[in-house]
């Protein structure tokens, strides 16, 4: 295990449109920094920018709230239109109530509001959704970063996401792209030499979490490296991190 | 927001017999690695070296398992003394099946088999328990090293939990001192000036997930250090982590 993991935010991105070259403005605001990429670093990217640039913005204007979406908006004082692309963002209703409305996605990711984001998106009237398929957008990125640059690393697209029983939003990984996202410690003897029964730790996420330490929610770091961590090589998707609904007591 | 958090793990500490001084064995392996700890850093300390100084031992021998214990164990394959000890650290039953209880410990934690470790434990027949008062621990931690050098970090001690819905296990605080464990971005305006609504990190388990990254579960780095990140102090406690059973729609 490595003695030292660094976290480097990545700064003074421009702001993200529609149709935006991801991979040039992550290069150069790394050159920028003095940030040199390599196979052993992992990439984190929130959600909203890869959001942005795959032009996953729905203009609110365009959208005639259901009958049911109406209905749910009114019990939680929000916008009918948001709860309208919210429904049509979900395969399924795990849980609502006055206040909430857990979804399923079609990714198979639960969470709030399906992902369906309305804070720092262009615009009153738009809300941002989540890529169509994040290991698609992650792979992309590294990709794109290979050809331009030759480096092989890591990629993680990540979002904050709530979980029951415990307060707070984590960052957790939603694509992931040349990492193996689960570490399997099952079999392997402890420090006592007993076997470990049920290891497996969410390293994507663990990155994710850990990448959001320098990002914030405020602030334009969008994008943060993290070297030092001896990641597994992969292929590796999220899906692999979606829980499969007959080993989940709470699905 | 700091451009550059560093994660330092803490390695060569001896094995913890209960009683050990933890404050002694840390500053002892920090100044070992050349590790200076001042005021902004956070010492992240795994549950189990605190478990073991604190002798939350259990002797599986002195155990008698209940007739449910037994019944339980027989259907998920288990000792039955392992699962009479779960039974005694559970405040509730969450969910259950034949592969494993979800309790809601004492302390309000809701994990599997409440928190009652096989692994890297002295004996085929010593099981751990979580801290009695992991807050507490973490106080004592902060306060002894505080007496010692001066310095007055924040400390969290951590342990890995499941979780509904995604795959694997993350590391997050269980116990905390000299730190806010969430962060509060409700009001606050984001990048487009349009009011945050529903905002807050669990700052101390993004910190946990973080340092397990330098921990492992084979190696013995059970402390990090982690520098740059701009913690909020405050008297906190791990209890801010646990939501409100009227809060929380999976209860």
């Amino acid at each position: 295990m490595a003695a030292e993991v660094r976290i480097i935010g990545l700064h003074g991105l421009p702001d993200i449109k529609p149709g935006a070259d991801l991979v040039a403005v992550i290069l150069e605001a790394a050159q920028g920094q003095g940030v040199t990429l390599t196979d052993d670093d992992v990439l984190v990217v929130t959600q909203k920018i890869v959001s942005k640039a795959e032009d996953r913005l729905v203009d609110l204007r365009m959208v005639t709230p259901s009958a049911f979406a109406r209905q749910v908006a009114k019990a939680q004082e929000k916008d009918p239109r948001v709860l309208e692309v919210v429904l049509r963002e979900t395969r399924r209703v795990v849980k609502m109530d006055q206040r909430t409305l857990i979804a399923e996605t079609h990714h198979g990711f639960v969470c709030a509001h399906a992902g369906v984001d309305e804070s720092n998106v262009a615009g009153e009237d738009t809300v941002a959704l989540l890529p169509v398929d994040a290991d698609a957008s992650a792979r992309r990125l590294r990709e794109g970063i290979r050809v331009k640059t030759g480096v092989e690393l890591a990629v993680i697209i990540a979002d904050t996401f709530g979980r029951p029983w415990r307060e707070g939003l984590v960052n957790v990984a939603i694509g992931v792209a040349g990492i193996e996202p689960l570490k399997d410690y099952r079999g392997l003897p402890d420090t006592e030499g007993r076997v470990l029964k049920v290891t497996t730790l969410a390293i994507a996420d663990e990155l994710a979490s850990a990448a959001e330490l320098v990002m914030g929610k405020l602030d334009k770091v969008p994008v943060a490296v993290i070297k030092g961590y001896a990641y597994t090589r992969g292929a590796g998707s999220a899906t692999q991190l979606v829980r499969r609904p007959e080993k989940d007591l709470f699905r």
